[in-house]
Order: structure tokens, then sequence, then C-alpha cells
């Protein structure tokens, strides 16, 4: 029983790390005591044990606790054992990079498979996808591979943001990026605005929050999904 | 005699195709009467005939000829016999993709350092640089290497941006970006805004256009570069 939550971002304008997700959370990890806290995105390049800090104060909010996997001498073993399982934001490809060469994609992908519960924000929910090509991150390491966890048979855009009609400039929007994406491949992409999230239980995957996503497919104008729309593609 | 332009964009809003350009153009190819055109970043995935055509009509306007490398058998060659290359904008992760594929990295590299004068435009200068990791572009594709041809001793950052203040978006700026590459890299960036440009005469490196560029170097505060700056590092 696969059963994660793929959050667009971990925190809201306005708002604390998490906190508009936290009742969302107390439910999804009810059964849950401790959570695995996988730091290697680095957001900003902060390190494994001040971003692990940030996490545990939020997750001690809704009483849960959380350990870095940096805190386990084996992180294979750790993810083995975990209860539950929390990848952060920050770097995708550094993110991607350190779950290859820690040799913890494959337990990762058994793991969550098998129904021990997973979050995924920002970075963390790119890896729930096919590939990270749909990444907006800056690629300041080379990783061993673009091919991620395919958890859902898409890839996500984390952050999506419209086009800004009145901006000046000439750099390409994200649609347009997207779009140039698919020319390439054929893998559809949602573009999931900050604010919304993806429950999915096994097969069934449902946009939840506060704005709709917008989906993109090859050869296809791309649509508007409304919050609680089961996707199916 | 490395004689090389490398601008940060290809257009700047409200004008035509290298039109703000076309002056110094016509001086920087004076003594050329035919440009090889390396259209492989295919922007928005438009074919490579229709890149060239585009490309065509605007050399045009200064009398020259450009010529597509897909036009010719063999592409090795084609750079080795041309008069002047210009390598045009679109994504960084194609680009780069196809130059390994086709292998003409190391014929690029070699006859731009004897000489043969260089034009870039976005993802044509990223290229210029040591590593292609200050790219703006999505990883649609998985180049061999992210390893470019260090025309010069630092990054671009083309169609370099300011935070915007008033945003409520919670991605990273492109300072962010830059400030991360940076606790993985040392290779300093130089972020490039849409209307500038470098001039490169061997070792001198100048730059031109109407506004200041940003330079980011490992553990120090990035410094405004203005107009007419000779850059050293």
């Amino acid at each position: 029983m696969k059963k994660l939550i793929i959050a667009s971002t971990s925190t809201i304008h306005g708002s604390g790390y998490l906190e508009y997700l936290l009742p969302t959370l107390a439910d999804f990890f009810a059964k849950t005591t401790t959570i695995l806290f996988i730091p290697y995105a680095r957001p900003s390049g902060i390190t494994y044990e001040a971003y692990t800090e940030i996490v545990k104060k939020a997750f001690a909010k809704i009483d849960k606790k959380a350990i870095g996997i940096h805190e386990f001498d084996n992180p294979k073993e750790a993810i083995q054992k975990a209860e539950a399982i929390f990848t952060g934001g920050g770097n995708t490809f550094e993110l991607v990079n350190q779950l290859y060469k820690k040799g913890v994609i494959s337990d990762l992908k058994e793991v969550v498979e098998k129904g021990t519960p997973y979050l995924g924000t920002s970075a963390g929910s790119n890896i729930c996808g096919v590939t990270m090509m749909n990444t907006n991150d800056m690629p300041i390491v080379y990783p061993p591979s673009f091919d991620t966890l395919s958890f859902i048979p898409f890839n996500i855009n984390a952050h999506y943001l419209d086009p800004n009609l009145n901006s000046k400039h000439m750099g390409e929007t994200r649609e347009t990026r997207i779009k140039e994406f698919h020319v390439f491949n054929t893998t559809p992409v949602l573009g999931l605005r900050e604010g919304s999230w993806l429950e999915v239980e096994d097969d069934l995957i449902i946009l939840k929050g506060i704005l709709s996503a917008r989906l993109f497919q090859p050869n296809k104008t791309p649509v508007e999904l409304k919050m609680d729309t089961v996707i199916k593609l």
C-alpha cells in the first residue's frame, strides 16, 4: 500500500516551515512516532545538521520525532527500518547525486512501494516522478543519472509559476521550458503551484491544497486540474 | 589570437533577433564572409533548419552569410574549416549533449583557441565557461558531462535577473542559486544581464553593453562590475 504526500513547497509565503501542511501531516503520520529525514538537497548549501534541526522543530509541533539519515551509520539500513520518510527541498541535482552515491535509490523505492509513508517537498517531490528533468534547480553538481523513483507515472514541476505577462525579461517561461521537455520526452508533467500537493494511495492520486495544477502532455494543450481532482493519465 | 563575443541574450525586449548587437557584429565579423551557425540548442525545440533561417536573415542585414552546421556532412570538418562560428541560445543541456555526441567539443575548442572568431548568445555563451553548471535551463536531456569549453576562466549565468523583492514566490532567486553553486564549486560566476556582453581578445575580457554585471566568487560578497570593466580574476 503506497502512501505519499508530494508537495510543491515546504513553505508558503508569510508562514513557517511546513506550517500550512501540519494539519495534513498530523493525519498522514497518525500511526508514526519517528520520521526519517533525508536532508541531502541542502537548500542554500545548509549542513545536514542545521537542516535537520529545522525539520525536528517543525515535526515537534505535531508530536513527531524527526531523525536525520546522516545520524545513522548505514543509510540503507536507516531507510529499510524507517517508520516513515521525509525528503526535504533544496537542490534536486545534489539530492539525486547523493541518493545514487550512497546507493539508497533502490532501498527508497522498495520501502515506499511496500508502504512506508513518504512525504516529499520541492526537490523531495521532484524525485517521486519518473525523472528529475523538470526541476527548476541549477545543475551545480553532475549526478550519475536523471532517473528517479517513479512513484507516480509522471514528472513534477514544483513551485510552478504562471508566465508573468508584464515581464520584459527574455528568459523562457516555465511553460516554454516544459514544452521544450516534450520535444525530447513523452513523460507527462504536472506543474504544482506552491500551496498544492498530491495525496497518493497506491494508484489513486488526488490533487489537494488551495490552487489548481497544470498538466502538460506531449502534443496536447495543457489543462488546469481543479482541487480534489483524481489524476488519471 | 582568441576572439569572442559572449552575449547574455540574442534578443532584448522590443527588438528583433540579434538587432541590438548588429553594429558590434558588423565590426567583429568585418573580415568574415560566412559564419558557421550551431543550432543544437533548439530554443522551444525548433528544428535546426527553422532556427538557421532566423539566423541567416539576421546576418543578411550586415551582409554576412550564415550556414547551419547540419548542412555539412561532417560537423568536425565544418568547424575546422569555418571562417567564424556562432552558437545560438536555447537549451544548454541539449546543446552540450549534441556537442559531445557529435564529437565536436575538441574541434570547437581548438579552432577558437587558434583564432576563429566566435559569437555566443545565451546557451552559446554558457558553454564558453568552465562548466555549464550556471545555466538557467531545464535538464530535459542528460549530457555526458557538464564540462564546457573554458574559453574564459569563469562561468556565465546568462539572462541574469535581480531578485524580485515584491515576489511571494518561494523558489530560489538567481543569487541564491549561484551561492548554492559555490558551496560545491570554486569557479567564479558572472551574472550577465540581458543587453550586456563580453568582448574577449586572448586573455583580455571586457564587459560591454548597457548594464553592469554581477560577479560571484566563493566566500566573497558579490560585486557589480561597470560597463567597460576589464575583468581580471
